[in-house]
């Protein structure tokens, strides 16, 4: 269905997000813009409720089943307003009066989740990286979890700092991620988690759709008086569909997962992102001209940070790579640096191309 | 930069939305898919911080601002959630503890709107039109305005019985009005109101975008415990960019405002849209073998609705349209009955070859 090569006019995208998508996604996409499926029209022309966009969703639907193994007591969901309303809508759903939230403070992500639970209610700051400038990830063991916690709030990529858990705790209360920068690249067991969400401008399609799972139970927990839209509960009874979803953000999401399948599934992409990874660890560790960020044992497979000798190097590299049709390299405004996003879609040749620039950087400027 | 024309395979589609899109918006969107100005990338696969969205977010507030003469006291956001999810955002940032606000209820959507108001607090009913079974707009002096209303809410076209605002009532509190089904159909002053917002799947763009002008003084009333999204003073520090947006939404509506620049602005687009309108309750008025649905002073130029003789009389028509290329005719599910959806992107040509049919179908059941 899909075939592989990239154009001569397409540059090698390390962006952090909205992120690279799988050129025969996008070839697929455009083939089909004004007539999907012999419908005669484009999919973001057709209603959400035709047999037509329900056969889409479906597909999106299963393959995301399909390839995370998504037990049948979770409702797998496609909503909007990305991670950023999940913050809200997490502590909004399940943290009733009176109760308490553990959060894991790994970084500037789960910061934004932990401010918007402090609205809604009490929070317990279970692990904070503070101290390591959020280069790492917490041993389960530095979990000072509490005994009857709503819930468990973890961040399982770090898209900054480039930190990422390699293992899930095991916790009593039910677990809830933000997944958004690293789902689809790995296998784990969602049985694991309560509720997981990730938006899905990393690996799963483009912005404006943010996927959700929850276990069924934890739906049932919203208050009574929490308007419509903002209750997990909603969008069960239908699922997806109580309003007008984002028909195109689903439609490429489906596309994905097919793309995703006819590599060989999570598996084998999961091998080729560590080998991708691989690849740029080994040169940031060949010479102390390259300083990776991440401690060693949390270092993301999805976002690799690392810094030069000074500012202006790392400016001259970012710059040159630019040049070079190596595009997005410079590090998050707020921390500086450099980063090389190498989410799903970013093909092995990207790294390998990127990885010989640094040779030929070192080369010129160490 | 527009050309006209529609391919043999498209059909006319008349549905209520997602809707119809301009086929030189579908076409330009396709040709940019792969490579967005020069970029390398898709519009799709850039960050929403860059130089390149940046100005495509720009074109699109500006376009909206041009066509629609938005004063600076106003902004202009994108947002994610459609309508259904400012039902909810309205009364949580405007309906103060205490205060209580109007809602005009002209049918399926105002009643969605006053639900999600009742959740947040106290909801006079201005109007209710149940007694004309939501087949009319009422005159501005049947409104039964409160004193000290927070707000006044309408909804300026109603998709399934097929009425419209012809003008807006004059109010003390500020106007709030939900335009999703003819918002850039017509003229209008927006000064008159507060706040309007609009799903962008009519006449804006795909699913996925709502969007909303808001005047800046209405937007610091949020309690200051709202959550981060949910507030609309978020979203204007740095307009819709303070979470990643639905960056390819918001590009098709960039499009979308160049094309209706293109046919010579809101003024040209209104006589089209009235002449469009024209033709068919021309045809609906011409013999008692028509029943058209809304009273004549409220009709909709958006969405026209009528019954014919019996249901199984309007299966037929809907099924022999759908076979001659006319698509998505038959009515709302709650109400039944016919419904030609006539959104901007609707050309001309497939008013007139509906109005063929209807002639042609009397003729063989009549």
């Amino acid at each position: 269905m899909f075939r592989e090569g990239f154009l001569m006019a397409r540059v090698f995208n390390f962006g952090a997000g909205p992120a690279a998508l799988p050129l025969p996604v996008l070839e697929k996409a455009r083939a089909e813009m004004l007539d999907f499926g012999g419908s005669g029209m484009s999919i973001m022309e057709m209603s959400h409720r035709s047999k037509t966009f329900n056969a889409v969703i479906k597909a999106a639907e299963s393959g995301v089943r399909k390839l995370l193994n998504v037990p049948a007591e979770y409702e797998v969901l496609f909503l909007q307003g990305g991670a950023s309303l999940q913050f809200a809508m997490v502590p909004l759903n399940l943290l009733g009066a009176g109760q308490s939230a553990d959060y894991v403070h790994t970084g500037a992500w789960a910061e934004k989740a932990i401010k918007e639970a402090k609205l809604v209610g009490s929070v317990n700051l279970a692990w904070d990286g503070k101290s390591d400038k959020y280069m790492r990830i917490p041993a389960a063991s530095e979990l000072k979890l509490a005994p009857n916690a709503a819930y468990v709030h973890i961040t399982s990529n770090e898209t900054i700092g480039g930190v990422q858990y390699k293992a899930f705790p095991q916790t009593q209360a039910p677990l809830v991620a933000d997944m958004s920068s690293d789902i689809l690249s790995h296998a784990f067991d969602v049985k694991q988690f309560g509720l997981l969400y990730a938006g899905a401008q990393k690996n799963l399609g483009p912005s404006g759709v943010v996927l959700v799972l929850i276990h069924k139970d934890l739906a049932e927990r919203a208050p009574a008086n929490l308007n419509t839209m903002l209750k997990y509960k909603t969008h069960l009874a239908e699922p997806s569909l109580y309003n007008t979803p984002n028909t195109w953000g689903i439609y490429l999401i489906k596309l994905v997962t097919e793309w995703v399948e006819s590599l060989g599934g999570l598996a084998k992409l999961q091998a080729l992102n560590e080998e991708k990874a691989g690849l740029l660890y080994k040169t940031l560790d060949s010479s102390a001209y390259w300083k990776p960020c991440a401690h060693k044992d949390s270092r993301s497979n999805m976002n690799v940070t690392w810094r030069l000798g000074n500012e202006a190097l790392e400016e001259k590299f970012a710059k040159e790579a630019t040049k070079a049709g190596l595009d997005g390299l410079k590090g998050h405004r707020s921390v500086g640096g450099l980063r090389a996003s190498i989410y799903n879609a970013v093909p092995k040749e990207a790294v390998e191309a990127l990885v010989s620039f640094m040779g030929e950087f070192e080369k010129k400027n160490g």
